[in-house]
């Protein structure tokens, strides 16, 4: 594989001021895989499902041709589902149901062919698990990951064998100040790149995104929308863009990693456009094209660096 | 004059998690041309103080090189003071106290040597004043207007009287939403743009500034500081730094509105450095031209433009 992306598939409930949505596909490892798609190839995705996972929904992600023979099937369970309620500014979100069904046992085991992929994306989950997966890949150039708070809380030493093990970690603001205790963003990234990763990125929303890599910090502002339908997903998209960016280009130097921040960006804005996966479905090429001369235009500073006498 | 700066010169009293200070110089008129000075002379200030302003402040804006014949000084009468507190995040603040004193019968009178000023920067006052102040200017080549929440609140028609006078606003990301009474950013930039300035920047402190101007949008970063003393000033130096690369090159197309704003953004990240305007007493030349260079690298996308097939 090119990419690995392990993480929930689920079906997801989820309503926004624009509408609602019952029982829709969603979960990590679906948006991470079917944002990264567009940008390399084979995607290996694993996860596990119920009996009940709706044939149309497996329909749904062979046409986004992934690789699906990690995807566990238990007859006689229920899949993972989640159910969110977003409020009007869209930043905050009330988690309306959780139903763990059959990802509270959830024992992944990487399919041969699976196992020497060149990115490894680990959608949040249990660390244990992200670690059972790690122990059954072979040497991958990049290992990214996701957690939230849920984990920093109530499974701390769990997440830093976890740490100490992925070359990049991607989290949001709350997270990344909560897991290091320190509000101030710069300082949290030192205090949690000390724990493990040498790379971070820090999603702050619709303020865009922070790279902490080399020695350098990297500021990616966010696509200003002025529709956005359904925040479900956006961060495990940016996570599939950014893999998807590096693992096409296999390079994962600080310029490769700029870049990769601006694909994740903008999977990221395109999934905010509709609700659950819908706009990822079927993306053109020169839509994304279009997208990232976006980036381009929105951060342009026309400035030739100054020389400065020692 | 190349700059009016036209605000408060007030004594603040401040307190943050690092330490705080007691009645030291402050007010907007005073870190708008305490950074605007840098960038382009001569600096008018233009604003009122009482006879117990200290002679030593006085000293302080002279050896800033501002021109200081438009400060009004009232024996008998209390200097404007505001007291402040920050909190942990530095991102709210709960003022203490407001002691309008001098403040509270501002008459302005524009000295003839102001009355042709390449750019006007109207720092937040009563919009009624800042009309006054626009009445008795000779057709200057840019109005730059701050306001708050206090005259958004109380006085929103005066503030839509100064709104269709000006051509730039610059503003909070709280202060836009409430002022459009729209939460999403690109459609309040919409609705105030309407009201009459062609230009608005949006201020979203450690996530940077927001530029819309010329059916453009120019996301610009926050410098990734990991000190902040005292976030007081900030915004009003933004404006001076703003103002004062503008009034230099004498040119307001859309790539000098965004060096303006990087310009803005560098002054308002040395301010926050120290307590009160201490930072802005005396920087060298080459601290803003690295301070600059940090900002390019900070927002540096590698990536051409793609060119894409109609």
């Amino acid at each position: 594989m090119s990419i690995l992306a392990v993480g929930t598939v689920a079906v997801d409930s989820i309503e926004t001021p624009f509408g609602s949505v019952s029982r829709v596909l969603g979960g990590s490892a679906t948006y991470i895989s079917m944002a990264a798609r567009y940008l390399s190839r084979p995607v290996g995705l694993l996860a596990v499902v119920g009996g009940d996972f709706p044939e149309s929904y497996m329909r749904m992600l062979e046409a986004c041709d992934l690789d699906l023979q990690g995807i566990e099937v238990r007859e006689g369970e229920k899949t993972f589902s989640w159910g969110g309620k977003y409020h009007y500014d869209l930043n905050d979100r009330d988690t309306l149901f959780t139903h763990l069904n059959v990802l509270a046992n959830f024992e992944p085991t990487v399919p041969e062919a699976y196992r020497k992929s060149k990115v490894v994306c680990l959608g949040n989950l249990d660390p244990d698990i992200q670690c059972e997966i790690l122990d059954q890949v072979d040497g991958p150039d990049m290992v990214i990951c996701d957690t939230m708070n849920y984990w920093i809380e109530n499974t701390p030493e769990g997440l830093c064998r976890v740490l100490e093990r992925i070359d990049c970690l991607i989290v949001n603001d709350a997270e990344a100040r909560e897991l290091s205790g320190e509000p101030n963003l710069v300082k949290a990234a030192r205090i949690i790149r000390a724990l493990g990763p040498e790379i971070l990125v820090i999603k702050k929303g619709e303020h865009g995104a922070l790279l902490f890599a080399d020695g350098a910090v990297f500021s990616a502002p966010a696509y200003p929308l002025e529709e956005i339908q359904d925040p479900t997903g956006a961060g495990d998209a940016f996570m599939g863009g950014f893999a998807g960016y590096l693992a096409s280009k296999n390079c994962y130097d600080i310029d490769h990693l700029r870049r990769a921040v601006i694909y994740g960006s903008a999977m990221a804005s395109f999934t905010v456009e509709e609700f659950g996966p819908q706009r990822l479905l079927a993306l053109k090429e020169t839509e994304i094209l279009q997208r990232i001369n976006a980036f381009l235009t929105l951060a342009h500073i026309p400035i030739s660096p100054y020389f400065i006498e020692p």
